[in-house]
């Protein structure tokens, strides 16, 4: 098999949302990322170099394509070549009430950043976070940069759009959270082991539809109060800290 | 005044570290930014459109400069054109050993990732640390994209660059920190109102002649204890959960 004119045209389309949602794929680039990403994705088309294929003779794909380089590079997406890059199928995951009810939920409003998105789906994972709840407005998951960020946690973590108002309404019996400026300090609230934690968007924070489906608002205090600061955190990183402080109760 | 092509040389010219050592000037871009950073730096130059200056009656720089938006885009260094740059003079803070004695410092050991560094001194300044210190190898905090990414927070941190073996050593009395992979649980671990925090390299995390050098050794546990999960997390993030978690024990 080489790598055609017609199979790099269909490879790099994949960086066009239009085009990964018509063909229900995306793109992986990199030794690390696709070694981490064939175990938990169908891979249709897999593109490497001969020793990455020694270093993993068990990959799994539809179709393999030992190239150089230098031919990889024509077809990716990145400054410098990787040893590999594979399109995987988009996976289709339900959304199961009955984990909802019981784990603990990321609910993105409108994060627009790919590599805010990239950042929470990393951080989700390490905390052990297993489903994200997109906005339909939020950032595309299989955006390539969004896939790059996440460092492979995109394998552990499901994310899922829907229309956020309603996922809240249809699961009104979980707790919910948010930050907000005038949230409670979050150090002195009680945090359930179960709930959903929905974060805002980068300008906006969250909005008011949404805003009036949470519980409880919470808000990370600055140090020491009422000093002069930045005026709120990045998102990404109000996500990590929320999610640690979550974790912290029932470690 | 106008916009001579000198001047714009000299603006562009600051994208580079050596001519930001030899000018011992910085740049910093966006109107947002550039009204944030005036009343904390000397202006050498700004440049700014009419409605830039009518906003900000008050401002102090050596020489000020109006321009069109197209006109000002020639000496920036963004995609789209900023309603005022402004070149400062580089601080210079000297380390005050009875501050690191009696508050919470970071100390940076290589971190070579500008966005990296940006994120670091915002969410130092959220937490009301005041003084970072980082390693000859680490970034420069006057590359225009940490500027960028600080959002602001420059102009309320003082960053620092010396050897970091010899800080640690000229500092001993001061209690230290630095998460490992093989730390103790930071959520059990007795933390200090005062203290070095020390975080590692992207890749390499602290290296062992820092490593030597620090009495606590911390981790951020993932949750559950065991899952597959990311080999890390970014050191942006792992910064920010362990500012939160000190300030957390104070407030």
């Amino acid at each position: 098999m080489t790598l055609s004119k017609n199979k790099i045209r269909a490879i790099t389309a994949l960086s066009k949302k239009k085009e990964r949602d018509e063909a229900g794929l995306f793109l992986a680039e990199g030794g690390k990322l696709v070694s981490d990403l064939l175990p938990a994705f169908h891979c249709r088309t897999l593109v490497c170099t001969s020793s990455f294929m020694e270093e993993h003779p068990h990959t799994k794909a539809e179709e393999t394509i030992l190239a150089e380089k230098e031919e990889i590079a024509k077809a990716s997406l990145l400054q410098s070549p990787p040893s590999a890059l594979a399109v995987f199928e988009k996976p289709r995951h339900a959304i199961d009430k009955g984990r909802i009810a019981k784990h603990l939920t990321l609910a993105l409003d409108t994060i627009q950043d790919p590599g805010n998105l990239g950042t929470i789906i990393r951080v989700a994972d390490w905390f052990g976070i297993e489903d994200i709840i997109c906005s339909l407005e939020t950032a595309d998951v299989y955006n390539p940069k969004v896939v790059q960020a996440t460092m492979g946690a995109i394998a552990r973590v499901r994310v899922h759009y829907a229309e956020l108002d309603r996922f809240l309404q249809e699961n009104e019996e979980v707790p919910t959270y948010g930050t907000f400026l005038d949230g409670k300090n979050i150090y002195e609230q009680e945090l359930t082991p179960n709930g959903i934690i929905v974060m805002g968007n980068e300008g906006n924070g969250i909005s008011d539809k949404i805003g009036k489906l949470i519980q409880r608002r919470l808000f990370i205090p600055n140090y020491p109060t009422g000093r002069a600061t930045s005026e709120s955190l990045n998102v990404a990183m109000a996500t990590g800290i929320v999610c640690s402080e979550f974790r912290r109760r029932v470690l």
